[in-house]
């Protein structure tokens, strides 16, 4: 068998996949135990872990319910509940100018899951797929193992992040199938204008692609601008909407997302989409039961004020966040997120001595100061970092404390 | 966007890929809705709807306290939780004569998802595998979607469903990865001895490819031969064996598997597979860390006699299945189950009149006696049935009784 596996080796692509926890990892190793100085994880988006961010009794209550009834221990059909899809429907018209049904939702498990799908169901040979930088690494990584081409348009700090529509014309061509979009934008944390969407589905409209729109962070905003989804302007351009309990519910773990088609001139039905995924979502992973079969009851009970406490929670973190940002002169803020929970920040390498680039700046600090951020490289936007505010505030205060030290000890400037 | 689409159609392999759940919708969508002749669904291994077969209260409770610490919210670590890893390890290590570590467990979402896992790893352009008929058309459908070419080999009978490992060694060439091996059976209820596993592990050495074996149904026998796992023979040639939750503890919705590397000569590290799990686990979907949470204490705490009680459940609905259809003179029964939740039958076409084959056989005794059995035909044997007998018995015999009055009804012999 050796000589067998040797000969032929394992699929190339295989290898160069990167995810964000594969780098995360990375980092980490670096971290010493100490009990004076405990890590700080500013590097991913999950909050879960300090007790301001536990989810709502609701969450839990309804998932002991339905583990308690002993009726979601069996198999799900692969698109999901019927009344956990339905109850999805729901809760994403309440949005939207017309209504979702039972058949426009696909349970997945997990957003990372509903990626998958997505883009699994629309590679084909030869194609390529438009992805914003700075992006998500899961969509790349994706692509590339389905050997699809990537093409990255530009997100303008300059403009709040907002996108190049000019780049995403020049680079699509026959053969682009989709472009993707991250609103409210991870890792950026800004919120486009309903203007801004409308250009974009236009955008997509006249390239003939499908406009697919990451809402992980659906409504969790609280700057100036309003969360709009996408599927607002299904009407212009079909719009594949993924969206997860992860980051609404503070429950990343228990891996429940879903795909969302809205697209109310059938055009995805049409040529075949719709289709495929629901052919795809057979032989692909399913969600647990036993969450789905608590959805209903999760949508339809979960208190206002257990979401609008989180948007203050994420308010104060991300204005504790930048306003310690700012006072750290080897870092460039180029604006103040308003949604999701992490920010880009720019390095100022030429103030550090020694330090060669984002990768080397994260490990270092990890190594020094036991603080995980995340390398803009990761991301497609080099020597910047991806700082996560998903901390309490103390934890978030002291972490930027730390990379402020850190900072000054490497700091080649005259102070 | 819908010239585009059309112009391009899409990926037609996708199309290809037939699974058990497509094939008992279609069969499910004749049974019409009479309170009188409620449906008895004898088609799939998910016995979790007959209060009988409930889930111990060990693992509900389990997943309660998960639940209430609030501790398994966020995400795990791709390969899983290390105490979930390390659970599953020393559970599997109580049958084997070396024993597993941490680091030879990888976790997924049920064995599906390790299906897919274990085949897209191995998947490479020109590549084949050796896949077991009648089988568990998963296997097939991930083989086509990744343009694997299959190729069948022959369970026999006459022989106690063994394999035919002469065909074996006639089908595998240089481009042969990987051979699959159920057992305990499924379909076909059987429990291999130690002596035929020790040969087809010699088999798959010889042969210089890497032996899957599907456990599903680990330790689920009730016949004469005892269950030996296939880890047994890791010191002939690696195994890469599938296991979960779904059966063993009944809980198919929770979705919570493994793929399991008895590899005690380090072969699957040399070679780069074991590495190449480690990344597509990576990108691949996560089981729920809530049920990840729970698993030391479900396999810790899971009482004896829990297991044992369903064995002897499992005991009577296979004696009451395999003495049903031996009094139907329209079915053959080659062997009574000895292990697993189904057993294959052979249809006597010529006894009936204007049946086609064994799925039109299916779709009428759906929709004139509300009976739901999988046509053997979906997993390689034409004109033969796979009959589930994980039910309670009451609905077993009274399924069976609606089969005989089904094949009575459209008999060509004169009684």
């Amino acid at each position: 068998m050796e000589n067998k596996f040797a000969k032929w080796g394992l699929k190339g692509q295989k290898e160069a996949t990167v995810t964000i926890r594969d780098i995360l990892e990375t980092i980490k190793k670096q971290v010493k135990k100490d009990d004076e100085k405990p890590m700080i994880h500013l590097g991913h988006g999950d909050p879960s872990a300090y007790s301001c961010f536990r989810t709502t009794p609701v969450a839990e209550e309804a998932v002991n319910r339905a583990l308690r009834s002993a009726k979601f221990n069996g198999y799900a059909p692969a698109a999901g509940l019927p009344e956990s899809r339905r109850a999805v429907a729901e809760f994403l018209s309440k949005d939207l100018p017309y209504k979702l049904s039972e058949e426009d939702i696909f349970i997945t498990a997990g957003a990372a899951h509903a990626i998958e799908l997505i883009l699994t169901v629309l590679a084909r040979p030869g194609a390529n797929i438009l992805l914003p930088r700075p992006g998500y690494p899961s969509y790349e990584a994706h692509s590339t193992f389905l050997d699809q081409e990537v093409r990255n348009f530009d997100l303008l700090p300059e403009k709040g992040w907002e996108i190049d529509l000019d780049g995403v014309e020049a680079l699509a061509d026959d053969n682009t199938v989709a472009m993707v979009v991250i609103n409210p934008g991870n890792p950026s944390g800004s919120v486009f204008t309903p203007e801004h969407l409308q250009k974009i589905a236009e955008t997509a409209k006249r390239l003939g692609i499908v406009l697919i729109s990451d809402e992980v962070y659906y409504d969790l905003v609280f700057g100036g601008n309003k969360f709009v989804p996408m599927g607002v302007f299904g009407s212009v351009t079909p719009v594949v909407s993924l969206g997860t309990m992860s980051k609404r519910w503070l429950v990343p773990g228990w891996r429940l997302g879903w795909i969302a088609l809205s697209d109310p001139n059938g055009i995805l039905k049409r040529t075949g989409i719709t289709d495929c995924i629901k052919k795809y979502r057979n032989i692909s992973p399913d969600s647990t039961t036993l969450i789905q079969g608590a959805i209903p009851e999760i949508l339809e009970k979960t208190p206002k004020d257990f979401i609008s406490n989180i948007v203050v929670l994420l308010r104060e973190a991300a204005e504790a966040c930048y306003s310690n940002i700012i006072e750290i002169p080897y870092l460039d803020s180029p604006q103040k997120p308003e949604g999701a929970m992490s920010t880009m920040v720019k390095l100022n390498l030429d103030m550090l001595e020694g330090i060669e680039d984002d990768m080397d700046f994260c490990l270092r600090l990890a190594k020094e100061e036991s603080v995980l951020v995340l390398p803009g490289s990761v991301l497609g936007l080099k020597n910047w970092l991806r700082i996560s505010f998903a901390t309490d505030v103390a934890s978030l205060e002291e972490g930027l404390q730390r990379i402020k030290a850190f900072c000054l000890r490497h700091s080649n400037m005259i102070m």
